[in-house]
């Protein structure tokens, strides 16, 4: 579970360490490919995994007159999404219609949700970008959603962005993209790359400082583990 | 429902002519994309879907042992799509690992099932291919399935090669590749391109005869409609 | 025709409401696929189409100096393009090779022309992106235009980025990307997308204040009408 | 112009040997990319090129009433196509919905068309696979041409498969694929490919009988010219 | 090394039972992607890697003349390559042009070469698929290699398909495509597809007599490792 | 070798203005495809080239212990190449896992190096994006570079974005992207860019005062050439 205490830690990373303690712990394939934030925002967004599968729309099935019924997964998704989580989109990677627009971001938004993440693509982009939510997607797209898509259901496991995507699992973007954290690993995850982050941050200040990465990065100069040891001291890391 | 009547029509005309149907029909994306018979057959594939979902495979979740479970999805599936019926998979369109192998396969035919559709790949094609029971796939692919896909759940509806597969919705494959009938227009769609398909051959005989498309395809010249009634009569059709 | 009036109705909308009135009309294919502004312009290029059509270019026929002759499409195109109007070329989705560079943009803007836009690149984008007229590509691209296109006729239909542009249909770009409708249609779905626009500004309002989109959008609570007609005449809308 | 002694060295050539000489020429872009044959045929296309030129279709003007029209210029097009010519289509390398169907093609059969070429796809594919006529494509592909094509005009230069195509451009296809031939320069092009067959030929030999390519492939040693000259004379080439 | 022993056993395995055994082994992605067979051989090549790896062509480097370089890459690897070997070369994944044609081809079956290998395309396709060597490709392409190839260097550790191909690996082929095993584990995979193709064998068997697969594929039944057992007796496997 | 002279000239023309005098000396493909700025700099990016290779990464040669090795050649290439050279990468233009990240990039920059171009992707990149060296890729990708990628040798001939780069060509690289330009030509292409951008500024301030293009750019208009000349003089060019 996402407790305050890894949401915290996880809001403090990168994406980038993120990927490299998974790759430590066996998983290589957790980042959402060819995904990008509508608006970089400065700092991560973070929350549990709900989810909406779409496929391929069929014709008869998706007018614009099915909106109407508030049991449709997108319109039902949108509103029960918990607050605090990320709505992850599985738009088989086709983003030539829109995955949801502004209005539905701005719902979600409203209702404290974390973020949403498609592997297709948002409408209304411009004005998404200037909500206080953040928003991934692969690029922006202004056909409505049934031209390609229909919401099939809410919160099974999907694909996004050639990602596995398990409800719960921990969703965690920055202005680079977006990873997806197993929920068991969640703890291990966000220690390991909190530990992670304040080596890197040692090693830029030393880099930037002139020193070579040879020896420094990774630290095979036992010299530096000293180093590092009296830097955490000295920077309360 | 697929009766035996309607599958009997279907398993007479090609997937072309069950396209022109559709798009009269208003659906426009009934045809599975990229995806071709392992081997030509010279006879169609006609049964209703049952569906097998792939997700991304996480390394974690997706070791060899998972086939030792019997609910394992993709081995359920293989062992409870019904005779008769044709198994579509969700591959994501993503032939990089198979999607099932000739094992599989052969049990699908011993089982009667009328055949096998995954807009990715199949592993042992060349066997697959000298099997009597029509397999659809993008390309070879041995790697094992659970090198890139998870199977998840059966029988759901499911995107393959870009178009929509509902449960008992019918499948028809021929040489050319397949196509997906909404269940509740099966009777309508075969009877449509038995007419159609009587119609055509009508023309091919004429065109082969040296007679120019001009007035005879579409068959706006009236004369065409008294030639052709007589054309059934004679040919009994 | 695109008179004063619809032209500025069509300023004031968004790519993607008219997408919404397009697919209202049965027309589900109009937004250029994979087009971007090369620079966000915050506000609408509006202009009736005119066309240029380029094909592959075969090397002894594009050498440097055929832009010497002052009946090449391409050079014709930008001193022929009328003022108000948006040259659309079919680049063939190809942007190894520039579509047009900052000169010729800059004669277009110059001349009063509404915009461009390119389903393939165009160079010296950054000066581009500095230039009062809109322009909307694939992607930068430096190569020169002859290194891979020729242009072969103008104000011809065309394709651009998968969808149909006739010359004098109207083109609408936002920050989004760009929109084709069909000339015949241009008051209809200006005036559907301004309706459409007023209710979308009043949804947006509600969901801001905390509003559930269910029975708001769409607005499937009777209330809601009623409540709708008080807030366009309290916004004089 | 493409008399019959070129066309009868044009069909004793590969098109391999023919890229080679058009590599020479300074042409390295004359082959269809990703185009082949429905049916390999072990024999040569050659043909002058007739031009059809199609654009994303719309909805609206696409309907199947469209092919009552006689001067719909798909229809015409293979009425038109003069005997001995290829029909080549522009479809935008986009096989998702066919070019042509199998009564089309039968029909240029009849009127003696050399060939057909789409860098799309044809349906009925198994059946034009059995016709008396060569025929190229991307892949199969049932939809009705309608679904995304709507041809436009016919015997323009157009782009086929990225290689420009220009009316009277000599068409040369073989169980590889399919090489375009400007029209100026088809003797010359078929002279220099028919002395490279002889010698490529002779090298064949050579290379079965157990001989280094090394001054063989190309002749830098001397002595293969003297031994090239005396085995043409001996298998009179 | 690749002995004789290893060479029979790899000549008798498929390539997808060789991708399961090297994914139990940790290995996940050793098989070319996107390569298929010339022409179905029905049998396996088996070879030690020996490498070849283009770069993209630079027009000046590239003249037709540089073939009289007895040591030009392409054509010293084909004098090179160890008899047995199979030459695999990195085309980047590019089959616009030709990675090789059919007098080199051939060059390389007379010399006793395994077979050949290219992520690119081959020309002169037909008559290659005629020869007594196996070749794989991604398509027939026309193109003369210089067009957008340059052959760089011989025998380095290269990409083939997205796989790492180091030399001395070993490379198998069947009707599927490739699989690349490195050289060290080369008896180790062997041996345990060898077991694996047994029990496949054994349970292709059982399937076909209507045996389900629950239990047996694999074997968690018990009775299964008896019977299996009995039947390798019984069947001197 | 690329002296401060022709180093001060390519800093002060675009990318563009290069490509076309490339083309002009016979090059159409030095422009590397499919790259763009992490941040765009304003102002040019000149070096040699100093290249590194990746092939595809194979699990058990690329745990996370392998950048312990200082010989590593991703490390190496990090501490080697020299100042004022742009470290350029072949990534198979495979973007899915990092070509490097800030820490590698910050090294760079503190060591002096003039910019780094990959055709893969780029970790950190918002980071990346702030500091003070030029830094060219696809698109950001947070995973490790092991995941995918092996880095093999350095300075060696490699190709990055379908362009051949060969180490020492001269590396620039602008707001639009990177053109790559061959040793031997440096110092040529600098004075013939440097000539034409003088008369493109001419062109510019033309067009911008309402001038047409056709007789100025080109200038077939001679008057245009006396006008030049006395422009050039005024304006100390």
């Amino acid at each position: 579970m996402l407790n305050e205490t890894i949401r915290s830690k996880l809001s403090q990373v990168s994406t980038a360490t993120l990927c490299t303690a998974l790759f430590k712990a066996g998983l290589r394939n957790q980042y959402i490919q060819d995904v990008r934030p509508v608006q970089p925002k400065g700092k991560n967004m973070v929350g549990e995994a709900f989810t909406l599968r779409y496929i391929p729309a069929r014709e008869d099935l998706n007018q614009l007159t099915v909106f109407q019924d508030p049991a449709h997964p997108q319109r039902k998704a949108v509103e029960d999404c918990p607050p605090g989580s990320v709505l992850v989109i599985d738009s088989r990677k086709d983003p030539r219609a829109a995955s949801a627009g502004s209005i539905l971001v701005s719902r979600l938004m409203v209702r404290g949700v974390a973020g949403i993440v498609t592997d297709g693509g948002l409408r209304d982009s411009p004005e998404i970008g200037t909500l206080a939510i953040p928003a991934y997607h692969n690029r922006p797209s202004a056909p409505t959603n049934l031209t390609l898509h229909q919401a099939l259901d809410i919160d099974v496991p999907i694909g996004c962005g050639d990602v596995a995507v398990f409800p719960r699992d921990v969703i965690v973007g920055d202005d680079e993209g977006v990873v997806v954290i197993p929920a068991h690993l969640a703890a291990e995850i966000a220690n390991a790359a909190t530990e992670m982050t304040v080596f890197e941050d040692f090693v830029t200040e030393k880099v930037l400082e002139g020193r070579s990465i040879l020896g420094l990065y990774p630290p095979t100069d036992p010299a530096v583990a000293k180093e590092f040891s009296q830097w955490r001291v000295a920077n309360r890391r």
